[in-house]
């Protein structure tokens, strides 16, 4: 009988099965093909035990050991194994045999202890709330982070000091609830009751109910009682009832509702609990996990919200996602949709640059890296879900700590023992956006090792729900592990309370959102999509075309028609790496197209010391005025204001080198060098320096080579190449077909670059005819040397 | 014979007396003495070796060997070893052992060798010059480095490549230097002809003429007197006749070019020009070397310029230096002035806060750090000279980089032996400016390791020279690794062409030096000493008292009274530990006592995110201008303006830590924000901000204390006490005798911070009747908890 069982490898697959089908709920979606399943393979194994009985025999034989198979695992699943949440017992059991065996897992298991004592010794605090990012809402994010841990050291020792500790806290919980209403610091349509706000108080659940599985058995049931019907259960009604908008809706704040609602579930063994966070509210499959899972991520894993929100949201999707393994193994919900959470997590890290930042567009806080707990976490899960896949373990050895789970010991015990630990291998990639792929995509071009990397983003994805930014087709430029070329990321000190209680600050909205914030094209000093966001969030950008496959020609093409009612916007972006260069350089081909008279506003957000421009300029030194009124642009100081005389060239040095950006104009170009920080009193934005072309007509080409150049090194004070080659860069064509820039250098062959504007189809041949001269090129993409 | 002249310990040591002592020149007035020294010596040894022979054989015996003796050395020097300059013989038998041994030193091996690999296989280059910071400028200097290179490896190697390179390059310059006039870009009273000012010639010939003596023996005797004739002595002639009064000055341009005519003098064997180097180019020891040994350093080894030029002067000092020890070993030239070169060495690496970065006092840029070249080549001969001084290891290690010297051997190997590296020794000191001590000074306190150190700095000192800025009692403070109330520094972008030459910045006397630009007090808007270098240079500040005693109440105090004709500085800071502070606070008490009314304005240039302010203030969020007109005051944008309404207390966070000032104020006082960055087309200074309180009045107390607190991490989204806990401050009276303050805090008990204003011996009793209540204290300072 064992010996069958153990082919199942685990009898709390069978168990969880068993007990779904045996509770309310939407159980029989799944479960009955599943144990049809089972028996199924039962048989056989059994079968392949005896030979040759007969016919009745068999029947009889089966049909005995069925039954009493059933009831053995039925009795078996009553008494359950926990922990079953982000450990099982086999993870308890490796952890024991990890503890003093691999650094980094006994620096993690020593900081929980060390954590447990000090907590253990402390006063007990469960506050009432207050605050947003003050005491009370910390002590209750230190109080779940500290039963987390107690459930994980009494799993192991067994010590009922952590067991009591976890009920002890959990009584004060059950005791508060209750009497709180709605947080007094509560501000939006989603408010909590501990927290400011429900998606705080989920994360709360999603780790509470954790430590309350560790504990569970230990806990008199009357106590049980208590803190299931006092706190509990009343929290998950909070949910699922009062605020079912948030468990359904497709947000991360859904997801780690649906987590903490589901986890309670399989805590509680409420199958309605877990049906309603795996198919929504109304159980119809039109919210809840699995909805997320389809509709969160496109067909790639490219998270709609964009890399720094995956960067949080990737937690409740691991958390619960381990969770259901642990429970309901059936759903084998990590092959689920093609395997679409590993998707996610690799196309998570391939989003962040070689310094671990993930890449800010859209809101985001510039801090965050791949060093974030939730990461941690998802990288010690997915190692060992995704077979110790050994690409991980650089991320994991910069990370430096590691889960108290199975995972963490993997990867703890990788590190003590491989030598040499290959980087991460980043890669030059697009990804598709929306649920189904059609929705624009995100373009990244990277050249050059992790050491030094250089890096070209393009954005022409949809919105990306709440904290999406109106930036169709924004750039980013990163060289030198840092950036070069910034997107402004988010107006957010997270949790300091005395910037607007650690919130996102008005600055957000009313600056960083807007399309004048990036480095891509505003229209007559309107966002884009009017700056609406039910408007901007039905649309998106279209991806052209792109191709990484030529080191040295990397390309990414993309559109944008519906920013604007009558101007259509194309970004080509290409990173081309020469042997006469010391480093790539991006040509940057923005065409603009439109039925009317317009004005052009692309800025460069550089990063760096300004060191020379070579525009004159009208230097506003003694009096400085807003750029603008309004979208953004009255954040802007104007400090200077010139018209190009030909090429507009500025250069700037930012730790060891210098970069330049020499852009196609002529006198009809207007320069602007501009410095965010007027009509911000509070001192909420930082002061960073961008130069502005303005062009004006119905249509516009802003063509731009972007060059790193020379060294600079102050300590031993050399200094190399401060001023960029590029002496011209011109326009010589553009139409529908294709544009055709020429680029000077000093001392070095001119390139004419030749793009498709339309079909481009490595096999089709251009061909462009302009003042005589004839310009061609197969494909996307040509550059030739004169 | 030999027994004898080995027992003196080396030959060259008495050759060069004796060499001297046949030349031209200053030669007699050491000479002599030494000889007869040496003669007596000698005479006592032939003595102790043979015993009780007469009177008259004695005396015979005594003058046939010491004829004989002087005769054979007399040849012997005549064929003296070289090198003899930065290393002598027995360094290149050491490298020759350390070759592929010692990790560091195989490393500084290996890029001398790959150096010169490309260098022979390039081109040779003597470009006519040209610019001041581009191609040759750069390429010039690339020259000398090479030639340096080479020298060492041919000595080592013998390998004629190297010796003929230099030879080649030699002639070369030889036959370019007597066609070149003043150099085009010359823009200073001390042009130079192979760069744009002599200053950068010095330092050529310091470097080349290593490289000559390292080869002079292979270099047939012709083509030396053709480099001699056109390149050496004319360079020489240049410097001693033309721009003897830089020569003379004391000032580090005249180190570096003392330096440069000693070197030369020793390596052609030219006494004169070693007098010329030594005494000056009259030789009446009123200019040269040894007066600037005088001269430039304060008894407590205080270099007059401060610590960015002590940085760079420390080279031609130890380069001389080392040079005179190899070849006049008489001067004993590391005792000279009780070890002021040794005392220079080891203040100027306390001049470093715990990152390497020299304290940026006077004009200094942030970069520069212990790592700079010149540090690292003192670092390798002091470690050597001075006994291999395991205190500088955690230095060399953090350079990571060792000369090809027999110091850079020994620092290599101890790195290579040693295995815990104690942290270098950082302490709390004040030391004295002026060459007799009596021009005020410079104190530094500091708490905590080397991981999280804690400084304070206070300037007292004299001007300092052409660098020196009109900052009396300015004040830095540095935590976390970083500075928080910072120094500008100067503005300049070494050798970055397009950055004016890469030359000092207009900014730098327009902005940088004045007073505004400093954390000290400005009196009506005008600089200290009016801005005006003769009356700055002839006078200074003064010490009060220093304690560095007590770690848990560090304090020092200065005055000035000369930076204003009726204004009364004086500064008072404390560095107070307390068990219920999780860091030190700074009590900063500044008095200024006027005759007249003034306006007093002291700035806090904070460095880090605003977070708070308490004042309300009226903010030109619309329309900037300048706060000022003229004295630096025109380069700041005024962003702000209020009155303030009690305390004045504004934070702002930085790394993972917040930071408060609190200051005393009422709404007599007004507060100022501001921003760096008014009247700078060009965009030459860094947008940093300030915070500015205005008092007015005949006198005032600025008391402000200065608290880090709390903790930020973005990471993993934690913010702890990201507000001050001083809840007032308050001058409760400051008279000559003392100030007391008082200082509360929420939930911590109140301080009365009393400080001794007059004398301050530690066993004066102090006391002061404040409105009925008595204040007392013994000593300099006191703080009773209430």
């Amino acid at each position: 009988m064992k010996t069958i069982v153990l082919k199942h490898n685990s009898s709390c697959h069978f168990e969880s099965r068993i007990w779904s089908s045996f509770e309310g709920g939407a159980r029989n979606l799944y479960i009955g093909s599943d144990f049809r399943a089972f028996f199924l393979r039962y048989s056989n194994a059994v079968s392949s035990i005896r030979s040759k009985p007969s016919g009745l025999e068999m029947t009889i034989l089966k049909i005995i050991i069925s039954v009493a198979f059933f009831f053995v695992l039925s009795s078996m699943c009553t008494a359950q194994p926990r922990p079953s949440m982000l450990v099982d017992a086999k993870d308890i059991a490796s952890i024991k045999i990890a503890v003093g065996k691999y650094p980094l897992f006994d620096s993690a298991y020593n900081d929980a202890r060390m954590k447990m004592d000090a907590a253990l010794a402390a006063p007990m605090d469960v506050p009432v709330p207050k605050d947003a990012g003050g005491y009370t809402h910390e002590r209750h994010k230190q109080n779940y982070n500290e039963m987390v841990a107690a459930g994980i050291l009494y799993q192991v020792t067994k010590q009922e000091k952590y067991a009591r500790f976890i009920k002890e806290m959990l009584l004060k919980y059950a005791a508060l609830y209750p009497t709180l209403g709605i947080h007094p610091a509560a501000a939006s349509d989603s408010p909590g009751k501990l927290f400011w706000q429900s998606l705080n108080e989920s994360v709360w659940l999603v780790n509470t109910i954790q430590a309350y599985d560790c504990v569970y058995d230990w806990i008199p049931s009357a106590d049980r009682k208590t803190i299931e019907e006092n706190l509990f259960r009343p929290m998950v009604k909070f949910f699922s009832v009062d605020q079912s908008f948030i468990l359904n809706r497709i947000h991360n704040h859904g997801t780690w509702m649906s987590a903490a609602v589901g986890m309670t579930g399989f805590a509680l063994r409420d199958t309605d609990m877990v049906s309603m966070a795996l198919y929504g509210t109304k159980k119809n499959k039109q919210g809840g996990f699995l909805n997320q899972l389809e509709l969160l991520f496109s067909p790639d894993g490219y998270f709609t919200e964009g890399p720094y929100y995956i960067r949080y949201a990737i937690m409740p999707f691991f958390v619960f996602a381990q969770s259901i393994d642990n429970n309901r193994p059936d759903l084998k919900i990590f092959e689920y949709r093609d395997g679409i959470l590993k998707k996610a997590f690799y196309t998570m890290l391939q989003l962040t640059y070689t310094t671990g930042q993930f890449l800010p567009i859209n809101d985001a806080l510039k801090e965050k890296t791949y060093s974030a707990p939730e990461v941690i976490l998802a990288l010690d899960l997915s190692y060992k879900k995704f077979r110790n896949d050994p690409s991980l373990l650089s991320i994991a050895k910069a990370q430096n700590i590691v889960t108290l789970t199975g995972g963490g010991v993997e990867v703890a015990k990788a590190l003590s023992i491989v030598k040499n630990i290959a980087p991460f291998p980043y890669s030059s990639f697009e990804l598709r956006d929306g649920a189904d792929g059609t929705e624009g995509g995100l373009g990244v071009l990277r050249y050059g090792s992790n050491d030094d990397q250089m890096l070209a983003l393009m954005k022409y994805t949809g919105h990306g729900l709440s904290h999406g930014h109106y930036d169709k087709l924004t750039f980013l430029f990163y060289d030198q592990g840092r950036e070069q070329l910034q997107d402004y990321g988010a107006a957010r000190f997270i949790n300091v309370e005395p910037k607007f209680g650690g919130r996102y600050l008005p600055e957000t909205k009313a600056f960083a959102m807007q399309t004048i914030a990036h480095n891509t094209v505003t229209v007559d000093e309107q966002s884009h999509y009017e700056g609406k966001f039910d408007i901007s969030e039905k649309n998106h950008a279209d991806r052209e075309y792109f191709s990484a496959t030529d080191k040295n020609l990397q390309i990414m093409s993309a559109t944008c028609s519906s920013a604007y009612p009558d101007v259509l916007m194309k970004r080509t972006v290409l990173m081309v790496n020469d042997p006469a260069l010391s480093k790539p350089v991006i040509i940057d081909l923005f065409r603009v197209d439109g039925k009317s008279n317009h004005t052009y506003d692309l800025p460069f957000y550089y990063s760096g010391q300004f060191i020379f421009g070579n525009t004159l300029m009208n230097s506003f030194t003694d009096k400085q005025s807003p750029l603008g009124k309004a979208n953004g642009y009255q954040f802007l100081w104007k400090e200077a204001e010139g018209t190009a005389d030909g090429m507009m060239q500025f250069s700037w040095l930012s730790g060891k080198r210098y970069y330049s950006v020499s852009s196609a104009a002529d006198s009809q170009t207007t320069v602007y060098y501009a410095r965010i920080g007027a009509n911000d009193p509070n001192i909420n934005l930082r002061r960073e320096p961008a130069v502005i072309l303005r062009k004006k007509g119905t249509s516009a080409v802003f063509a731009s080579i972007i060059e790193p150049h020379g060294l600079w090194d102050g300590t031993i004070e050399i200094s190399r190449e401060a001023s960029s080659s590029v002496t011209h860069i011109t326009v010589l064509a553009s139409n529908e077909q294709g544009t055709v820039v020429k680029v000077e250098r000093s001392s070095a062959p001119s390139w004419i670059v030749m793009i498709a504007n339309g079909t481009a189809a490595d096999n089709i041949r251009h061909i462009m005819n302009i003042n005589g001269v004839e310009y061609s090129w197969t494909g996307k993409a040509s550059i030739q040397k004169l």
